[in-house]
């Protein structure tokens, strides 16, 4: 695998790419172009071969790519093999959801431990990982290996728990607080879930179509009376 | 506003630039320069004003931003004011958990109705929001205008619900459920929270910077032992 530094809009792709191919794979494809690749994924062949290239060469020209075997590359550049160890905290509906819902196993990671202040979840299992209290929270860090945090704790509580993982040397954490918790100069390697962003992004792509739309409205309203009046 | 077709790079960065004006704006600061500005977030100060340079003239020379005004634009752009609403679809954990916590007034969304199969939850309300049968949905669309939908339906419904809201006319869906609902040549406009790729973006930073750290201690330990062996 080549080492250099990628550039985060190759990253933020890998992950799509991941699970397209993932899809193609349970359909039982096992060879693809990357142009038809490209089609599926919105994105022209050249893009696709350039991102691959910043990690070494995938395809052979005039055959494409082997679906399998391209996906295990893309899992092990993801580091998905190399078991990284999590912990959850904050059992509110964001983590419950989380510890329901989502297969942190089908993305190489071992949710080990959720921590909560509630009495009457502590002590409980969801999917198989215990509730911890929230007292027992630093010295678990101390004795467990733990690669990530993921933190779904109410906002007012964001900062303060993410001082109690810097302290006990966690160095990445997965934030649904929706709060800045690093500065841009912070050693902690932290990717924020931010709701708001995306509806925001929503948000503006619905307006950028409406008044697109309103514009030809406008422009066929003017065309039409200017026929009229012919 | 100017009306040119902005890159998705640049409204990505709005909804920060938003929470970032709202938080100063909080703390009473007025006046902001791009390079201050810059240093908050992480950006060039060149960067911040071509960002805002594509919706039109928003800083003063030698003056900076006005905290408040350049908030109000910004959110103007993002299609605040608009008053869209919205519908959820699915009030499983992650859709509790949104209605729970997620302020879509906040970001001048109205969640005008959740719908659900549950029959235990059907007929309820939560945070002033009702929860209607799967079976009215289809009447209610009819009767109501809605822009969005928030689609938080288990992954196996992703698409028949999505069938159901494109036969009804909507156009924008904001897509919990890790399901590509939607190809390259749709019409649709969709906005994918897809908490894996997220998670798999962390995995890779984790992954870099261990490899770093492993290269540099390697390193360190060539160079100790060609020291002792002199």
């Amino acid at each position: 695998m080549k080492k250099i530094k990628v550039s985060n809009n190759v990253i933020r792709r890998m992950p799509r790419y991941l699970r397209k191919l993932d899809e193609l794979d349970a359909q039982g494809i096992s060879r693809i172009s990357s142009s038809e690749l490209g089609n599926l994924l919105g994105l022209t062949p050249s893009q696709i071969r350039q991102d691959f290239s910043c990690f070494g060469e995938f395809g052979q020209q005039g055959y494409g790519y082997n679906v399998s075997a391209l996906k295990e590359e893309i899992a092990k550049i993801l580091g998905t093999d190399r078991g990284y160890n999590a912990v959850l905290v904050g059992v509110g509906n964001i983590g419950r959801a989380l510890m329901d819902n989502f297969c942190f196993s089908d993305w190489g990671c071992n949710l080990i431990s959720a921590f909560d202040v509630d009495k009457d979840i502590i002590g409980r299992e969801i999917n198989g990982v215990p509730i911890r209290s929230m007292d027992d929270f630093s010295g678990f860090l101390a004795e467990n290996r733990v690669d990530l945090a993921v933190l779904a704790v109410p906002k007012e509580y964001a900062l303060s728990v993410t001082d109690v993982l810097t302290e006990n040397g966690i160095k990445a954490i997965w934030n649904f607080t929706n709060v800045d918790i690093a500065g841009p100069e912070s050693p902690l390697i932290v990717e924020n879930l931010h709701f708001s962003d995306s509806l925001l992004s929503l948000s503006y792509y619905i307006s950028e179509r409406n008044d697109e739309n309103a514009a030809r409205a406008a422009r066929l309203e003017r065309q039409k009376a200017a026929k009229d009046k012919k």
